[in-house]
């Protein structure tokens, strides 16, 4: 008998026939003699629905309202699965957030989990419930609700499997596994059977859309077994994450190649170049809870420095105003910035032992006439912003030259 | 400057446009001095909609579920009221039911609130904000969601004005005041500018639908003034619903004409005549939390009693199904029902100085030909139970014979 937190996304808990179908997989699950915590996002569309609605009411919604609103859409979905599981003869019940406890910083609409209170849900799984708990949220030290941002639930799930020391956390997605990279841009995309943390950190990270970051991180901190699958055929073996590279696989160099549309640039040119410049720019963008993400320096005309990065596209008009008024204090020349970029990255444990791999790349690139904007690097993935029109383009002629359109040795 | 509790019902927040014009109303009226604190149902349509996905995954759905569903629908709702009210420069903030927290006993779906801790809403008044509290629900003791049942946003607000010890208590309807009877009925019905707790009492009871009868409850056991307004024109000033009788007026024998189409009628025929039965009878449908409205016992044939009650129609194949269990238990020899029926009642102190109302009302009803099924009396109303199809005609011709069609003196 097994411990298991299964995490169903929106589209899986889409309508009634959807939620209708979870509950027999659960049931079946079950059956089977394990016990299971099941983590729920909001009805797909739900989501969206209410942040129209709160911005339609006030152009930057205040982020506690904000959490009020959006923390229902799980709330709903939660409530339904237990009736759907009951109403199949398997006991069950709900908790929001806040009854689990899910406690979390007060960062409203990207809040992070402190702690997770276990004892009533064991209690549940003791008397044979299945436990269902509403992902994406959480409650914080003021008793406000909070969420986590968009994909949340994922890290919810993680969180719940670290706290209950899961034997698997199972991710329910759209998709059957992890692919070399998105199959609707590249048909030949073939399914990773297992990918190690550090490889699906830097993919997820990276936009590949399966798995949420910090859930990954999460799972690699508290080594929770991790599996990607999915909830539209049943059966499949999905993509496991691994904590170790496997030594007897003759690996690529890369594992898979990945998009991010979420990208703006913003570029701040002519600065005085002195200590503590990077730091007035970048400081005032962290203190409005911004991430950045590429980061680029470069000395510019005359004891000057041009500065970029880039930020989520969502947050690219607050963070442009933010440096209009660092501008004047910095002396900066000139703020300029560019919405319409993609970030498209390779990575691979491989590249580790394989040298020229950045080098194809670039190449590879150069052939098709993509100019690159940027470039950042680490131990096992390159990343190059490059504009958005090329993005189709790129993944693919990338997902040609390192050996991803052929079946995994 | 006075505190005010103001309680918008689900038409008066059914669309982004709606819930601005609310903010502006709730701006004006702090602005001249008042604090405010306004409680909030589902917007239109909302609860609706929870209930038919909930009823598609399970035939009665599970108590405690349905109020996690259900709760959602006015957590949205604060969330964006008090959104719309930032973005025209008015502070607020808003509060869930356990927020609150408004404590209630743990009757699923039909809770009723036990205490409400003000004080977290009386520092942000202090802090001048608008306080935004979601109607219809609360927490008990083992820290579950509850919900008052349909129109429990009236009870939350009269219950909160009690707590907070308000001036005023407005509850903000799509109707002017309180009406002789529907006007949708019969056009010749007329505001009142005042009534009596008692009176309003029956008249909410009996279903004239402006406020829902535990609030008129409420207000009258914690002395909380209350008044009825539209939501849609402003300026008016609605019926004051009043302590004491006014001495002055001279006063219609009735004051108003209610009719309630969620009655059901059940009919336990041929039930030996013994002590205990009635008990046996309604207690177990009591144990499953129905409400019985009217209850009749009549001499039958040899030995044996006859026993009708009505029930809400919601109730009413629960309660039929109660007493297919019973009726063996007890001996009856038929049990039989009808849910096509209306009551209609009238209501006014003056019957208690006037002689023959109640003679007058079967006398016109009989002119009417309309048969009369149940009659059940107190001693500022009387209410007939009669065939659904009769309603408006009852309604009508009622209206006429007391003299409401003319205006108050």
């Amino acid at each position: 008998m097994a411990l298991i937190v299964q995490k169903y996304g929106g589209t899986s808990v889409g309508s009634v026939e959807r939620i209708q179908n979870v509950a027999r997989r659960i049931a079946a699950f079950k059956a089977q003699g394990n016990d299971v915590v099941v983590v729920v996002s909001a009805m797909s569309g739900e989501t969206n629905r209410l942040v129209a609605l709160a911005e339609a009411l006030q152009e930057t919604p205040d982020p506690r309202e904000m959490d009020v609103v959006l923390a229902t859409g799980e709330q709903v979905t939660i409530g339904l699965l237990a009736m759907a599981l009951q109403n199949i003869g398997v006991p069950a019940k709900s908790y929001t957030g806040w009854q689990v406890a899910v406690k979390t910083d007060s960062a409203h609409t990207k809040a992070r989990i402190e702690s997770i209170d276990d004892a009533a849900m064991r209690a549940d799984l003791q008397a044979g419930k299945v436990v269902i708990v509403a992902g994406f949220q959480g409650i914080d030290a003021r008793g406000d609700i909070t969420t986590l941002g968009r994909g949340g639930s994922d890290t919810s799930a993680v969180a719940l499997a670290a706290a209950l020391k899961a034997d698997e956390c199972q991710i329910y997605t759209d998709v059957d596994g992890v692919y070399t990279t998105d199959p609707r841009v590249v048909p030949e995309a073939r399914r990773l059977e297992r990918i190690t943390f550090e490889e699906m950190l830097e993919l997820a990270s990276l936009g590949s859309k399966v798995l949420q970051i910090r859930a990954v991180e999460f799972a690699g901190k508290y080594h929770v077994r991790l599996r990607v699958l999915s909830s539209l055929e049943e059966g499949g073996e999905g993509t496991l994450i691994t904590f170790e590279e496997d030594g007897n696989m003759e690996r690529a160099a890369v594992a898979g190649i990945a998009f991010d549309k979420n990208q703006a640039r913003i570029n701040v040119r002519g600065v005085p170049d002195k200590p503590g410049i990077a730091y007035q720019i970048l400081g005032a963008v962290a203190d409005a809870n911004i991430e950045v993400d590429m980061i680029i320096q470069n000395i510019g005309a005359e004891g000057t420095t041009d500065f970029s990065f880039t930020v989520p596209r969502g947050d690219y008009r607050k963070a442009l105003k933010i440096l209009e008024d660092v501008q004047h204090n910095i002396g900066a020349s000139e703020v300029n910035s560019d919405a319409g970029v993609v970030k498209v990255s390779i990575v691979g444990l491989g590249m580790r032992s394989h040298v020229g791999v950045a080098s194809t790349m670039f190449r590879t690139l150069a052939e098709e006439n993509i100019n690159i904007q940027m470039i950042s690097t680490s131990e096992i993935k390159v990343s190059v912003l490059i504009d958005e029109k090329y993005t189709e383009l790129a993944t693919r002629v990338l997902h040609t030259v390192f050996g991803l359109d052929k079946p995994q040795a």
